[in-house]
């Protein structure tokens, strides 16, 4: 398992008795990036076992409260727990003024620094083997983003065999060809690091919508992604409603999904008026086969 | 039943799997209020089957994340609802910064009003049948209040025999002399209201301390008071660090509960490092007999 991702909150705007608000947990290899952190989230953690302590990166997508609440708690109880660590949070210029402001009232002494950045369009995180990118979505008239989680270094399966015959020494040069770099060895033979290494399948690349209409631009930023995670706020029946709040319906979802030839399709942002997955699923499915409404505590590995 | 408390959050400076951060909730005739606002309370208030709409006033202690943070959701969702009823919320007055500072971001396009009230020593609010009155504790450096609930215009028995024998005309008279009011016959005879009513037996009050220390001020502000609710972070091992914190022990809360001849205690802001209720209640009960810890979800009926 390479990715972990987690799904903490499915609603849309207020919370109801089986969903709470926006947020999502990305487990990437010991830590935890959240994506939207809704009022509750720190509890939606301690509920799914993942320890807040772990928590590295949050991308808030936009800053309507739903979506942005949770942040405060989550910050007063890591400095109650002691926390030291650097917390990063990524989030749109107006989001990143609340939380400024929030921090000066609520703020109790502590150790840990939060560095908050602010979102533009393109990479904002490269880090040793992910980076993130936003990408500008249309939710009305305040600043709202999607965001890209990309795997850079994916490992090919490295044929122990062939190496030792080619007389390759173990140790860092066997590294350098796993990780996809060509090497030359004392006797000046170059060996192609596809010579000992099967290149990695895929990639995992997931996407996550945040709040907003349906786009062309989400279909460029999803190519072939492993998985989509789509605005869903409302079925197929409901669709000027849904573009005119800025949000998209369970077949707009689907139709983009498809045309992004991604793997597969979760459905969230749920609103309150739906008790059954029923009247999301049926067009959808039927124009993407693998779509899915995501449940809270929902965990979906990802290979 | 006049008055119905249920408990929406219990645990202290963080949340844990079984108790949620700290809330109460109130209900008296049809209108709901609540004393204070942890993380999560609206979700809390959806399980128990409260409805957020009808909640009037809102009474918060002090400005520590774990007692207000949960006001920005109660307020965006009643935006979202379509609320138009005025909300009133009483706070010290860094609070009311705090709220006044989040509503510019978080904001949607309403027709309800917030009213923010800074709050004082004394009586903050005198409604049609009861009142309440703030207190400041001792909880360090910040402004913190404890809060009395009382009821002013208990009803007795009404005895419809011996007002029929005297003479009393049925209607509004009947009313004044069961709102404990001597009334003026038309041929000139006084009745007293005692003459034809019961007086009720005790009218409610209950107090809640927020977070304090352990205060004689608590002592008199719960005077014969109906039920106590009191601060109890720790179990009496461990007062030292209890009263450096500003907090107070189970057996602090007992040991007031009984000098203040309270009918009830309840026990709340509880540290998540206790499991059981067990080191929390053995001493406590010792003291005073009628203590319980209070659990999330909790509801107590005051008659």
């Amino acid at each position: 398992m390479k990715l972990k991702i987690t799904f903490l909150g499915t609603s849309a705007a207020v919370p109801t008795i089986k969903r709470s608000l926006p947020a999502i947990a990305f487990q990437w290899k010991g830590k935890i990036m959240l994506f939207d952190a809704g009022e509750g989230v720190q509890r939606q953690m301690l509920k799914s076992g993942l320890s807040i302590l772990r928590v590295k990166q949050i991308f808030i997508t936009h800053s309507h409260g739903d979506h942005v609440l949770g942040v405060f708690g989550l910050l007063h109880t890591m400095a109650m727990l002691g926390r030291e660590s650097l917390l990063e949070i990524y989030a749109p210029r107006d989001v990143i003024e609340l939380i400024t402001s929030v921090i000066k009232y609520t703020g109790r002494d502590s150790a840990f620094k939060v560095i908050l950045k602010q979102v533009h369009e393109g990479i904002i995180f490269e880090g040793e083997d992910y980076l993130v990118k936003a990408f500008k979505v249309d939710h009305g008239t305040l600043e709202a983003y999607g965001y890209v989680f990309e795997e850079t270094k994916a490992l090919g399966k490295f044929d122990v065999k062939k190496a030792e015959k080619l007389g390759i020494p173990k140790g860092p040069l066997w590294k350098m060809l796993q990780e996809g770099k060509d090497i030359v060895l004392e006797n000046g033979r170059i060996i192609r690091w596809r010579e000992v290494v099967v290149p990695p399948k895929h990639k995992v690349k997931v996407v996550y919508t945040g709040d907003t209409k349906p786009l062309e631009k989400t279909i460029e930023y999803s190519k072939d992604a492993t998985v989509l995670i789509h605005d869903s706020t409302f079925d197929h029946t409901l669709s000027k409603e849904a573009h005119e709040q800025g949000h998209s319906t369970s077949l707009d979802a689907a139709l983009i999904a498809k045309k992004a030839n991604v793997k597969s399709l979760f459905l969230t942002h749920i609103s309150a008026r739906y008790e059954s997955e029923k009247p999301l699923l049926e067009k959808a499915v039927e124009i993407f086969k693998n779509t899915y409404v995501a449940q809270d505590f929902m965990s979906v590995w990802v290979f």
